[in-house]
């Protein structure tokens, strides 16, 4: 996470200090007023709104604390929004809440917006799930009567029951949170803010909203401060949500003199490639090709998760890691990919991506006509059950990584630029996190630039949340860069299902384009 | 009323008519981002606000109206807000209530956005007046514990049973009122709005708020559509409120090339000096003469209530006038001037307002040590009693006429204009609607101008809620007015006192100001 980083002391953040000069009958301003145009002037803002339970509290307030305060705003586009007023010799915490909103995860941050650091940090499964593992049944439930304001109680009601113990754990009220910032997918963000989701899926794709405004926390219901409000970043369409802005924030690209390449694999593989003055973006599940998704295969990663996989090619020899190097008990996507990688470079698969037991037949095992491969076997797996990877497993995989090769081919080839000419590429997410970049470069997942050109980043969706509550360049950024981002749809590419065919292949049919890819030992042995 | 003109049709209203562009795959910005892009370009706003409930409308609402929609908007300062959505061709009514909000009285006026007309009106007495008939008494209930929940729960609990009603007889549901406008003073406003009063009539005299922000309904309880927002005339100070905004705006006098003088007397006597280039104001409160205020006299106009008295000066036959003609059952304000100055040329009272007896000693009585005249014999009033005038009430007036006096000559010299300068003298309220402005200017009360100077105006403050709700413009130049008035603080003027004591006397110690009101019949007779 080198390169990017936090907020800076120096941008300013959304806790404002304010001397303001005490009433007398020559400057018989109005309390509320009197504020707001000290905090216009200060703030260089054409109006400041405050909600009229916050105007009842200034009377009292000003003449207590001495007419010097602590205010907390929040400005998106053109509207500042005042939600709190504290004295400023009071040692009164002023917390925001930042929240990676995923479809399968979601991860809530306590901060100190006015000291601009990290309080505490939980996570949870997204409690939709029991109405639905993927976001499409989500959708549909949505349609039936109740559906949506169901779907909106379970992602509320589980945020609201970690904010409360996360709170709990720093020894703070909720009610002393102001600001909630939300980086989430479209149809996420939809799902809290509980907005219709029908015509997402339907063409011509559309949300009911990109842009959610500044909303109160109590009109979703979110535990918080009485004037507290939430900030869902800004989406780009459909199938381009606000994760991917807060992720660019967080990455600094859209700042960046060469071209950068994000690549963000959760539910889709969603891809931005751009730099200080373009952007352009495009998401795997626009593309058929994708069906079933890159991240289907395997589990979750977490302790004891196979993540890393070496073979002897010659004794064929495993030699297998875990998260936490604990009892192995599944394999993550990344574990696959180093598998495939292993395998083929063994030359226990063949540039389809099939199975050759002919190879080392110990290591396999057919079960329904099928064939396995025994990563680990059952007296070392920590339930004594073999941990195995089929061929429909490896289908999926070259398919994935066909899908994800062709995604970069395409958009790095819509801006007239090869995957050659990108110096920095970054890999966000778990997937970033636990994936070994020379083993998807093996397989040709990922382009053959030097190791050194990829970095992973991390939680970018949870870092640029914290961001914008940390900076309030950051979220004109936002807004700024989700203005300028052009979305390439996939399928309506002619060339994607060419690149696609020729992607399907280990590395890749075009040889030339992997050249530190070496042959696999003796493919025909 | 005939200067004053309502919504100019050619002035833009609040009820706007957009066809959208149907989405496309070419054409895909989400639902809301597409009715707020132009909404802002039609307006030529920066940004449009819109609830999260009224977001969760608009797809379907879309889809059935062809994207052709009808949208009420309203701004209040930078800040535009759209408030409904409506299919173009559905012939629901936009409607809006305008409310005149008294200290005694409250009237409503439910209004057709759309087509700009008034559809129905009622009044009622303000509901608070059970806890305090002086806005003082209501000020320090507010501090008691609960006290100003309970003032604001009168208050809505009076306006939403009135417009329930209201609404009744036009067979409308209130949830079709989008838009409220209020105009009152600073006391009431912030009564309604629920917000302290304590430091209003405490030196400085700071109110909570002078602008008020739009407010949604629901947050006052307030009956009404949905997403409904309140917007309250924005006052000046505690003691010049949003109503004589609302009047200023209604009367155009901040458009005048010629300085025009506004008079309102309500429950303090207010005064407004200005043209197109400035606006000067005073408050009768303010000036510690008029403790007791101008209108503490007589019952309040109404059916059976003498409004007009002719007195012969030889026979000291008095000639009453009542409203609507019924039996005499009180006298007002306008006619106890009236009165005066019929008792002042017949020599019935001396320049110090004193009566003389001795002139007609059948017309007076004496009670307990003071002198009545006799206006209305028992035998002749509706209740059986005779209407009387004491002394005391005789001394009221003179100290009111005197304020009343020496309030426009303060203002209009502090500007550098004598009274003679005057050419437009526009008399609000009820006060304007049944006073003869030639008896005033007898008592020496209003300057004497020609008689065609003077016109009554009405009830501005209704009038210019309700124009604040058919035009775009009277909002903005409600704000502009607002930053634009110099409020001056009786109370704070060294000159006041000693003009005061001057026009103690009938018409005034200077008689050649009232070279048109003659020397009474035989004051020594």
């Amino acid at each position: 996470m080198t390169p990017m980083s936090h907020a800076n002391p120096e941008t300013p953040g959304w806790v404002v200090s304010v001397r303001l000069e005490p009433p007398s009958l020559q400057n018989n301003a109005a309390d509320a007023d009197r504020l707001g145009l000290a905090l216009q002037h200060q703030l260089r803002a054409a109006c400041i709104h405050m909600d009229l339970s916050l105007v009842a509290q200034l009377p009292p307030l000003f003449r207590q604390a001495n007419y010097h305060v602590r205010c907390v705003l929040f400005r998106d586009q053109d509207a500042w929004v005042l939600v709190h007023v504290a004295p400023q010799k009071q040692p009164e915490i002023l917390a925001g809440l930042a929240v990676d909103l995923g479809t399968t995860r979601v991860v809530l941050r306590l901060v100190d917006l006015e000291k601009r650091i990290i309080l505490a940090e939980t996570a949870f499964d997204n409690p939709q799930v029991e109405i639905g593992p993927d976001i499409l049944v989500r959708i549909h439930h949505a349609d039936q009567p109740g559906g949506l304001a169901a779907l909106q109680q379970k992602i509320v009601h589980g945020i609201n029951t970690h904010v409360a113990e996360l709170c709990r754990t720093c020894g703070l009220n909720t009610r002393r949170l102001h600001l909630i910032s939300v980086a989430g997918n479209t149809a996420m963000s939809h799902l809290l803010a509980g907005i219709p989701v029908h015509w997402m899926i339907r063409e011509p794709y559309i949300p009911a909203a990109n842009r959610f405004g500044l909303i109160p926390a109590d009109h979703i219901g979110l535990l918080a401060a009485p004037n507290a409000r939430v900030w869902i970043f800004p989406g780009v369409g459909s199938y381009f949500g606000g994760d991917l802005v807060a992720g660019i924030i967080h990455t600094r690209m859209h700042r960046s003199r060469e071209p950068v390449l994000l690549v963000d694999v959760g539910t889709n593989a969603e891809v931005v490639l751009g730099n200080r003055e373009w952007l352009m973006a495009c998401a795997g599940a626009a593309g058929p090709a994708l069906e079933g998704g890159v991240t289907r295969m395997g589990t979750t990663a977490g302790p004891g998760v196979v993540d890393r996989v070496r073979i002897d090619p010659h004794s064929a020899a495993f030699e297998i890691h875990t998260i936490d190097d604990l009892p192995p008990r599944g394999i993550c996507g990344s574990g696959i990919i180093d598998l495939a990688a292993q395998m083929f470079l063994a030359g226990m698969i063949d540039i389809r991506g099939k199975f050759r037991p002919e190879r080392f037949p110990k290591r396999f095992t057919t079960e329904n006509g099928m064939h396995h491969v025994t990563v680990v076997p059952a007296e070392q797996a920590a339930n004594g059950q073999a941990l195995c990877v089929s061929q429909a497993d490896m289908d999926s995989l070259v398919r994935s990584k066909a899908a994800m090769y062709t995604i970069l081919e395409t958009i790095t080839g819509s801006m007239g630029l090869t995957l050659e000419e990108i110096k920095r590429f970054l890999v966000a997410g778990t997937f970033g996190a636990f994936i070994d970049p020379g083993a998807a470069v093996t397989i040709g997942m990922l382009p053959d630039l030097p190791l050194a050109c990829f970095q992973p980043v991390g939680n970018t969706s949870l870092a640029g949340a914290t961001l914008a509550l940390f900076s309030r360049d950051a979220v004109a950024e936002a807004a700024a860069v989700r203005d300028g981002i052009t979305y390439m749809e996939l399928n309506v590419n002619q060339d994607f299902m060419n690149r696609f065919s020729a992607a399907k292949f280990i590395p890749h049919t075009d040889k030339r384009r992997f050249p530190s890819v070496v042959a696999p030992v003796s493919p025909t042995a």
